[in-house]
């Protein structure tokens, strides 16, 4: 019997490494192998807070230790008529190592402690089955036939087209700065650009994670095959937006380096938010669960989704192992109950950065100016439910900006 | 501006310490003054599960040190065909104190720290004013015409009538036992009896509470006077339903001092369990929040009412404090979801004790075996949300039953 996990990514992971540390029984059940990952294509270009990092080091699956990899800081920049920079200090360092490299080896883990995968396609059919062989079915697989399996709660999940066109991709060519970090460049209705030192089999090289509006030029960038023209088409269609919008990355570039470290380092695409009902019931009381993307697809715009999914994935483990072996609705309820206020600050928050609301650029810009600010709002990734507390509302953004002293004007030059 | 908090009772009060504590403004409006109180009729007979005590130690109001005042021990009976009896042990002391001391003590506390409490009955033509001078309005009045006014919450309050007859009272003539504790008594058909060691104006005496069916003959002690008959025919009929019913507690009664303290000393009534709406806009974004008996209203049967109206205060509180001075719909909906799953365990296991369902039998005779199950049950006072967790169905009780080794019998006699 035990827990059936229904998924290969960190969510489905983190459970059943989670469940293993207290011998709770549990089958991982994915329908790619994890061997197959790294020579695969690029699956995300993912950073994790220190909250996913903390589970990392609980669950001893550290690997890559953030006080090596990582980095604490984020540079800002918003574009547009009166550009500003500015750069928040995270508290505790964040990473990003590539999921070809991270997942196999929470799996290789996951294994070597005893763990059981199956690597088999899951889909509505099966659920029944599972059912029949374990007490819960916990689905956190966001891909597949199986992502759309919960109701989309209507109340929390307003957006139902991608808001993004998205390209994600590795590229050598990029300094790096000495005191490392994610730049965070938003260029007014034209879109983002996440710039992420990453780990991958390359060593560390530079993520970029273009997230371009549909109706902006820049969205061709999704189109371009990265074999197009022996890649030169690609690589010169990035550069162009790097230097037309994302100045604060096009500084470093090194044109005679620059490019996709590999064509399969790519992913072009698109993601629809959806934040979907917690459970329900498969049959005689066995109860499907909601996990990771599953449950809550953010945009990956702020870089949530990997976060999010690991700190649900901590809450059910919590309420599985608190639970005396009992799955039915009270339980459901219970980690619904638990995991609600940082799920829904996360989903909204991301949301609100879809829109280029006005009142993210207010707030940013006055963290341009107070440097307590800035670092607050950098630390907040770790802590989506207090950035939304934050962002949600014009009054909650007013009372943030005018808290703490304005700086001293600069000294005139003498 | 500030935090208008209407109420006088231990919500009220801890929640207005506890933003005291932080330096944030909060005017206490009760309609009774606390100076009044202690020559008063008897407000209650609760008890202070040790959260409630540790608030009282954060707060600096721990005038009766659990230490010295308290006690570890629940002391069970089910009575009927085949009684059984059975201690449980607290991992962290409880405590009673009269809340005609406490109140006033803790009120005079909040005044001697420069607090504010105006007394001034508040009626619901009231609010209105209390928006204009407050940014956000507490409610944690439960008796008064206020105490209806958030709407209840129909899935959660199934019950619509008094399910007991309730008669409580201070008591001389009962011996104290030396490791001592409070005795839960439960009569099938009849009801049940709490009886609380307590430190009252007249030191350390014993409180009843009785708890009788409405249909039993039991019942009619909320009918009879305390001063008829100089208090005899009271006194003969609580000492008649003791021997009848209450074995554990008739055994230590010395008939020739027996007697209600004070005829002031003794509270009759009844309860309609209610689980209301955490919140409403009174006008122009500024909101009540319920707390307390405005909230939540439990039978006092488990003795939760004023741990959970405490537990609650300490969410509102930090809730406050992490606020940032907003106090909108956001704010709300986040102290509701960080209260939830407490106060629905309070609310649901108290009411499933007011049925005598068979389950809550089934678990207390298996404590009855198994010392291990007697301590987890009695400490579950401390945490309800855990001790409904067990409750809840058939199933979870059954799965609590079984868990632990039955203990070995007893060496035959030789």
């Amino acid at each position: 019997m035990g827990i059936g996990i229904v998924g290969g990514g960190i969510a489905a992971l983190h459970l059943a490494l989670a469940l293993q540390k207290e011998q709770i029984d549990a089958v991982v059940y994915t329908a790619r192998g994890h061997g197959d990952l790294p020579d695969g294509p690029l699956l995300n270009t993912v950073v994790h807070h220190n909250p996913t990092i903390a589970r990392d080091e609980f669950l001893g699956t550290d690997r890559w230790p953030a006080d090596r990899y990582g980095y604490r800081r984020h540079f800002h920049r918003i574009g547009g008529s009166a550009p500003v920079e500015f750069t928040g200090v995270f508290r505790r360092p964040s990473s990003a190592v590539d999921h070809r490299l991270y997942l196999p080896a929470l799996a290789e883990t996951f294994l070597d402690r005893g763990g059981q995968i199956r690597t088999a396609a899951v889909g509505a059919r099966d659920l029944s089955r599972l059912a029949s062989q374990h007490e819960l079915v916990v689905i956190a697989s966001g891909r597949g036939p199986l992502s759309g399996l919960f109701d989309r709660r209507a109340s929390l999940s307003p957006i139902h087209a991608p808001q993004r066109r998205i390209c994600a991709g590795l590229y050598t060519g990029i300094d790096r700065r000495i005191e490392d970090g994610v730049g965070i460049s938003l260029a007014p209705d034209v879109g983002e650009l996440l710039e992420i030192p990453i780990i991958t089999r390359h060593g560390r090289v530079t993520a970029l994670l273009f997230e371009n509006l549909p109706g902006a030029e820049a969205a061709a960038l999704s189109d371009i095959r990265p074999t197009e023209d022996g890649g030169c088409r690609f690589a010169r269609a990035v550069l162009d937006l790097l230097r037309d919008q994302h100045p604060m990355t096009f500084e470093r570039v090194d044109e005679s380096d620059f490019g996709l470290t590999d064509p399969r380092d790519l992913l072009q695409g698109g993601v629809i938010p959806a934040f979907r009902e917690d459970y329900f019931e498969i049959e005689d009381g066995v109860f499907a669960l909601a996990l990771g993307d599953a449950h809550v697809v953010v945009d990956p715009i702020m870089g949530l989704g990997a976060n999010i999914a690991a700190y649900s994935a901590g809450v059910v483990a919590d309420c599985i192992i608190d639970s005396g072996g009992i799955f039915d609705e009270l339980f459901c309820d219970q980690v619904a109950r638990a995991r609600a206020e940082v799920l829904i600050g996360a989903s909204q928050w991301t949301n609100l950065m879809l829109q280029q609301h006005p009142r993210v650029s207010d707030v940013m810009r006055a963290a341009a100016r107070k440097p307590m600010l800035a670092n607050v709002f950098t630390d907040n990734f770790d802590h989506p439910e207090r950035q939304w507390r934050i962002l949600a509302t014009d009054r909650r953004a007013e009372r943030f900006i005018a808290a703490g002293p304005e700086p001293e004007p600069a000294p005139p030059a003498t």
